[in-house]
């Protein structure tokens, strides 16, 4: 297709996809003479993911340029693929109450620790504290720690089991697409993408089983 | 306690909690005498329920005061004291990217209610779109199917599944308050706090499956 197909079946304008194309986050289509060019499902495909993170995740130009990188890499096995591209994605944090080393990081640290342990999640305990998820775990801790809402390993495991089996139906819906570049495109889009779906069936599932629980 | 003890043993500076004082944040201390009031466990409660939203919620005081009046309202059973409340938080939800009225919009609205009926949430049903949390969710899987990321209902049954069973945990920990006022303090500082941790959660979760199953 050319370029005023793309837009027109994506939804994009002329002018956005010039200014991707520009910014390198959208691949240059193939020359089939001096003044045209084609463009293929792949670049509806990338025009969708970057408007993803740019319009909804409001995700910097230069961060979506990087988690893009990461996912056009062949030479990264898939875990590396998809680690890479998420933990270059910003992480769902609050702003930090306090020093780092703090008492309250400390706890938070050692309950994190624990947490790891009991669900025997041996591949992000070896990663550690390289994992943006796994900081920014401790950070959202420590301030639920600092306000006096403290949690323990026991309050954690439940909620940490349940979101392992939603990772799991994220890998699954994942593996159904062909090439490991589209599954690492498919797992920013779901992080980005579906956290507020997520949030938002919690509060119905709330309000949902107060209802059951306690009438009106 | 006094004033002064008060700001020590929460951390909060006493010009921040005389700001509280004079909007209505936190109820005034029983006067002891002319220039003395007196501050008890429930101001210290509250104190850390306003802090956490203010400064980590970032909410508005506005919207900090409105959520205040549903918690103390002697005059609501418990589901509609922690509905009004959580209502009158803001919901995690995307920037519109089309009119309401559009296909996909038309087409989410079936998709909620579709998955509602699976699901047996007769409550949050009869609610409907008066529930913010209903029209957020609407308006994020519209989103989605904008984006060309169209879900179903089989899509969606196992997170709502697994956001159920969150639910219940929430309110397992929930009921162990001793009061309908703190127990409505409790599911809104939850509601606030609690989100970053579960979708870092749910990061480390998708890292850990994806080591299990692809190696690194």
């Amino acid at each position: 297709m050319r370029l005023a197909d793309l837009s027109e079946i994506s939804g994009v304008s002329l002018a956005t996809i010039k200014y991707y194309l520009r910014e390198g986050l959208l691949p240059p289509g193939r020359l089939v003479n001096a003044t045209q060019a084609e463009y293929d499902e792949s670049h509806l495909r990338r025009l969708r993911l970057v408007r993803a993170m740019i319009q909804v995740g409001r995700i910097p130009v230069a961060t979506v340029r990087e988690v893009l990188s990461h996912i056009d890499d062949d030479s990264l096995g898939l875990t590396l693929r998809l680690g890479a591209a998420l933990w270059a994605l910003p992480h769902p944090t609050e702003p930090a109450l306090g020093p780092a080393d703090d008492p309250s990081t400390t706890d938070a640290r050692k309950l994190v620790d624990d947490l790891l342990a009991r669900l025997g999640w041996a591949h992000v305990r070896e990663v550690g504290e390289l994992s943006p998820a796994h900081r920014a775990l401790i950070a959202a801790l420590a301030t639920l720690g600092r306000l006096g809402y403290p949690l323990d390993a026991d309050d954690l495991l439940p909620y940490a089991r349940t979101m392992a089996q939603a990772a799991a139906y994220d890998l699954d819906r994942m593996e159904a697409l062909p090439t490991p570049q589209e599954q690492a495109e498919y797992a920013v889009a779901a992080a980005v993408l579906f956290e507020p779906v997520l949030l938002n069936l919690r509060r119905l599932a709330q309000s949902e089983e107060s209802g059951r629980r306690y009438g009106v």
